[in-house]
């Protein structure tokens, strides 16, 4: 039996189009798949669309055009592309990926802020140039880290970065007293919260509240030896004044995984900063079968009339 | 009134013996200090020393025209010159640094291991040529970490490693039953233990029983796909084996902070081969502010006649 439900993929690789299309009919051969892998094709079949599973990438204008449109799954954390500027109907539930991303993420951000205390880039260089030129390496645990967000990601970040041995202050708008983080700050605190990390780890989502939140006031009151290290989407950050903040010495350095522009042009002047360290949206990989699978479970839910996993809420947009 | 012993002080880099020589005049102005930089001097001032405060780099047959010597203070935890093939007199006791080490090399081995699953040298290499090439990143939860030598320095990494959600395995001669090592081996059981490593970090001290302990044999035992790390010391590791292992592919690269000379000489094959990370033996670093401060309260304890901290034994040569 066919079910009533058609189903939407889009994913700007076309390759994971492929492996979601595979993954989703192996469990579920009565779903209608609207398989799409370009703008066009996405403004072909949106008009049938009860459900959308995508990517961040979707352009979320096109969705005033999905007139049965019940539910969107996306494959990611943040879901600023359907839940900003008021661009979801009031009926439409938005859920996102919960859980899944903290642990990789903790990762990257740990890994890339031992690349600094143990001066990686250097020792790199120096094998290219055969030179043995032996330096102090500096600790992790004599470092204050500042993660700014405490939702899934934030606090997975927070606690696997404590377990380094490292003092984890954290800012957001809740208090959600998590015990590896040593001090909670609210947005009004910035200033001291700021003040007193020697990595800023961005987490906070994408909202119409928050884009640019990060800009030439915030740069000032950062230490001149601390890093940025940005996981979330790339205007968070005033692009201009981190690119001064980087050129001017206000603070010591950046370590990018996401952008304004998406791949970073060939052009743009943050590559030719010997203090960034730039990395191709990598930190938190969707990977098709880990996502499909929270798709299959939510399916399930939406079918059963159950409240589904991970809902955004509209007016908080995430 | 002066102290009846006399103290020589050496260390290879000649910066260090003068920080040394400040931080124990500072607490004991009392001692009569023999301030050496250099082998010449060595060989002036032994004859007359009571004790020797050292670093790893003292030329261990030295050692022999010493013939008031009573006991000798390693400012390392790796004692092999002195150690090693019976150059010491059996009423000499011999101390190392023990405890310090661990938490830094912990985060030399967490740091490298992850720049290998973050694929960074592709990350710094690519931020030069200006490209954005997204890729799957790899996780360090995936892995298996084996650690040779369970001692003070092999138990804090596997602590620090098993932290970052990794499953640890140790090869130590004795049980150790450390909780956060999921199964011990013992020396016999080695192919096993290198079978299942995805990354073996060698902490092992240098002993004569030791030497060459991972030739061309243990290589093959590996896995093609597994690193090599080596923050111990060069001699440990066969190395024409290693360089044929790593340029035939039977193991995947090598993380190398130690080597039979250093530093390593320019025209040394080690560093022309792609997969292996050269660092200038920095993974331990002995902070001359940390290092004087156990030397003097270890001094007390040997003028009150107390046993003294970190003593080597003489057969096992650690």
């Amino acid at each position: 039996m066919k079910s009533k439900y058609k189903v939407l993929i889009y994913n700007h690789i076309p390759e994971y189009v492929d492996r979601y299309e595979r993954l989703v009919r192996e469990v579920r051969q009565d779903l209608q798949l609207l398989v799409c892998k370009n703008r066009d094709q996405i403004e072909t079949f949106i008009d049938e669309a009860d459900i959308i599973f995508s990517a961040h990438t979707f352009p979320g204008e096109l969705v005033a055009k999905a007139r049965n449109l019940k539910w969107i799954q996306s494959t990611s954390a943040g879901v600023e592309n359907f839940a900003r500027s008021n661009l979801l109907p009031p009926n439409v539930v938005l859920t996102k990926i919960r859980g899944v991303f903290g642990p990789i993420m903790s990762e990257y951000v740990v890994g890339y802020i031992l690349a600094i205390t143990q001066s990686m880039k250097k020792t790199f260089l120096n094998k290219e140039r055969k030179r043995w030129e032996p330096f102090l390496v500096d600790s992790i645990r004599s470092k204050t880290v500042g993660v700014m967000g405490l939702g899934s990601v934030g606090a997975h970040i927070a606690y696997q970065v404590h377990l380094m041995g490292t003092v984890v202050i954290g800012l957001d708008e809740q208090e959600k007293r998590l015990p590896y983080v040593s001090k909670e700050y609210s947005p009004t605190e910035i200033e001291e919260f700021l003040g007193r990390s020697d990595f800023v780890v961005v987490t906070v989502p994408l909202t119409d509240a928050n884009e640019g939140v990060l800009g030439e006031r915030e740069f000032a009151m950062m230490k001149e030896s601390a890093y940025l290290i940005n996981v979330s989407r790339g205007p968070l950050v005033q692009e201009d004044a981190l690119l001064k903040a980087l050129k001017q010495g206000s603070i010591a350095g950046a370590v990018l995984d996401v952008f304004h522009e998406e791949p970073l042009p060939r052009d743009h002047p943050l590559w030719d900063l010997d203090n960034v360290i730039i990395t191709p949206h990598i930190s938190g990989p969707s990977i098709p079968e880990d996502i499909a699978k929270i798709f299959i479970e939510n399916l399930e839910r939406f079918e059963e009339g159950k409240k589904l996993e991970g809902v955004v809420d509209h007016e908080k947009e995430y």
